[in-house]
């Protein structure tokens, strides 16, 4: 293993004699911007955002901030999120949703868009079709830039919700087994998680059709940094030996030969048949929208954290932004 | 009359013996869930509403809670509404209108918004074009859920701001003479309106053209219930007698023979004219948007009610997101 | 000259005589309402506000007020401008954006939504493509409408803003040389900052392809209220002179004939190259967006102010909402 033993461990603690951790006017773009340490105190704050909002709802930490919620492309999810993140916190939001009628639409630049946005608001939250434009906004803005999704780039607050709710619902980031299942190969949120849990002592289970396979040089990737991982084609190979599976769509139309897709598609939806040879403590995860890849039946097993994992990217969020203000 | 003897008359009292009148945590999806004593106690609250409104613009009353403002269809009236009535308690929204590039477009079913949702606010107003999906949101959703409409289902807020009307500009809710007027067989409001009406000692005036009558279902069961129920097509037989004239629109479409939608069409059209023959202490509304079905100079008639009606609409819904919200 | 000796000069003084300057409950629809004593007013206002912003980033100053942003067509900088100014006075906003969808689809008024929205809100924003529509909404609301374009027709809050920078860079509005450049002919910012330009000693440079100039009436009334006005069509002959260069785009599709547009195209773009021959003391303004006639490469320069303008856009906007609400 490549981990540093000096990394805090889980339980995570905030750093006495670190401030703000660095995060103070930064821009958050990749997930590879992120050590132990940094997700420690990330994770450490988003802690108490979750207690704030159990019992006061809201906080003042932010009031009199403003929030650019720049959508290029719809979310409603993430921009939802983010939102409500900034709301809670008690900064207001500008949302700019309409992009297709937008001075955008005229031909305005990205970089104009963005220093424009930067004269009325405190922090810009980004979400962008093309791989880059994160970081070209934060070229340009002076202000901290949140990268909300660039394409099949980053979406690096996803991740950091995904590696969040792991810790939560295992109270550990060591020592777990974790499959990531469905779709590896264009998979950008299990490309960005697989990234964050090779911080830690994790064992990979790989579980998707051949076809969509993590990519090689990723996979490389892993097992040059000392993890175990293993390729299977069929979950039930590997459910009752993991701690967390975290499921993504595999959709059809990646498919030339639809008879492949006929053969493999059942490995990949869980039901409550299949939830039955998982361990008693394993976390079920899934990035959502989902669409038949976990049946409705499974929503009241205990162990299924999906709506659990949405709740933790409002603390997230709130973390993050709390951060890059200065406020935590 | 079937109406209890026991209910609180107008001018409304808030009940001693009731704390929140049991809606603290409940949804509202049908004017059906209202009985005498409820509708007092809404309206009691939206009585200090409008004190509140008048006097310091908000309130802290909402302060730290969020709403999320689901329109899956545009209505710019009811949505602002509810946004404005959550921000005028101190809460905060999240306006979710461009529903058909959301993950719904992308597959996800209402439920998974739902719960998506609810992850992030305290409260959801649901707007929807299909019969029974407020119920279904409500099923699923662990937190309050408003119907904002659910195509030709219900529409319970605006029922309510309705008999909040005839109660604030009549100043008493038994003992009314109410032409219903227009198209009686489509009107989602007069439905819901009549069945509120029915509640009261009140006697009907039902003006439509032969195919626009209302349903002949939901005219028994009127009589049923002990109420006088007239039906005329021309409103010049009834406009001297009635207390509250409530206005709709009669739709050309509707008509297979346009003839005969030339010939009635102006039986419908409000002018000066007819409310000179209207009593003087007439109250004329109308749920708008209009169409020409009332003259804009029937706008300085003292009686014309639609505007004070719509400003009504905020102080109901801020009673109720009050309720629900166990703050009134 | 007309211009008043008895109006304030610049650095602008609040007069101590006048409470709010007849601004409270006002409609702010034309840049014609303005002398120079109302806009030192404005501009005062908008000086503390932007001290405000830098040292507390928002203030409660319009709390409990809600705003009605109302746009009948895009405009993702002034409606975010609105809303950052609204949002960071303490007050709320209801963003109506997709009106395309909305209830004026369905055929309402004009009229009727402004009424409706009058119900919710304490002050309108309106956009609106169509000349003349600003001044029918105001003809109907009791509250106060502040136009934020009507067409071809005003545009009054770029103008204020567009001014405030000239006097924020230069501390002065009287004795400057100014240049407009480009589409002198349809430029709807370029007629009203030259209205406003108008009330103080101002020497004025028209630069334009020919079939871009000033409308003659009004080179006409500019000359007729004694002010010096030059018409030249190459900027390089005024470049040295001036201390404004406020620059529009020259639009390809107003040249029946593309090789005129080929020939003049190169005198409107805005390079180091020709900044080199500015004074040093020249400010370069843009009412943005801009697609190309202003280069990348100058916005190093410190004379380029026109990310200041938009700024200072939010700081005349919370001046005005603030003034026509009674808080200034």
């Amino acid at each position: 293993m490549t981990v540093s033993t000096l990394s805090p461990s889980y339980p995570y603690r905030q750093p006495a004699d670190h401030v703000n951790n660095g995060f103070f006017g930064q821009d958050i773009l990749s997930v590879r911007q992120f050590d132990r340490e940094k997700l420690a105190y990330i994770f450490a704050v988003a802690d108490e955002m979750r207690t704030l909002v159990r019992r006061f709802g809201s906080a003042d930490l932010l009031s009199g901030k403003v929030l650019a919620n720049l959508f290029y492309e719809p979310s409603t999810r993430t921009a939802s999120s983010f939102m409500a993140a900034m709301l809670r916190l008690g900064g207001q939001v500008i949302p700019i949703n309409e992009v297709r009628y937008s001075s955008v639409a005229k031909g305005e630049s990205l970089p104009d868009t963005v220093r424009t946005l930067e004269c009325y608001a405190d922090v810009i939250v980004l979400r962008h079709p093309e791989v880059g434009s994160a970081q070209i906004a934060a070229d340009y803005a002076s202000k901290p830039v949140i990268n909300a999704g660039d394409g099949i780039g980053e979406h690096p607050t996803q991740a950091l919700l995904d590696l969040y709710t792991i810790a939560q619902e295992q109270e550990r980031l060591d020592g777990l087994k974790v499959a990531m299942v469905g779709d590896l190969k264009y998979g950008r949120t299990v490309h960005s998680l697989t990234r964050l849990l090779c911080l830690y002592d994790t064992e990979f289970y790989f579980v998707s059709p051949a076809i969509l396979r993590l990519p090689p040089d990723m996979l490389a990737e892993v097992r040059t940094r000392g993890h175990k991982a293993v390729e299977v084609e069929d979950i039930h190979e590997v459910i009752g030996e993991v701690d967390v599976l975290y499921v993504t769509r595999v959709q059809k139309e990646r498919f030339a030969d639809l008879t492949e897709y006929e053969r493999v598609k059942d490995y990949y939806i869980i039901e409550p048949r299949l939830m039955a040879q998982a361990k008693p403590t394993a976390v079920l995860m899934h990035p959502f929208p989902r669409v038949g890849e976990i049946a409705y039946a499974v929503d009241r097993d205990p162990r299924a954290a999906y709506f659990r994992q949405m709740e933790n990217g409002m603390f997230i969020r709130m973390a993050l932004l709390a951060a890059v203000l200065g406020k935590a």
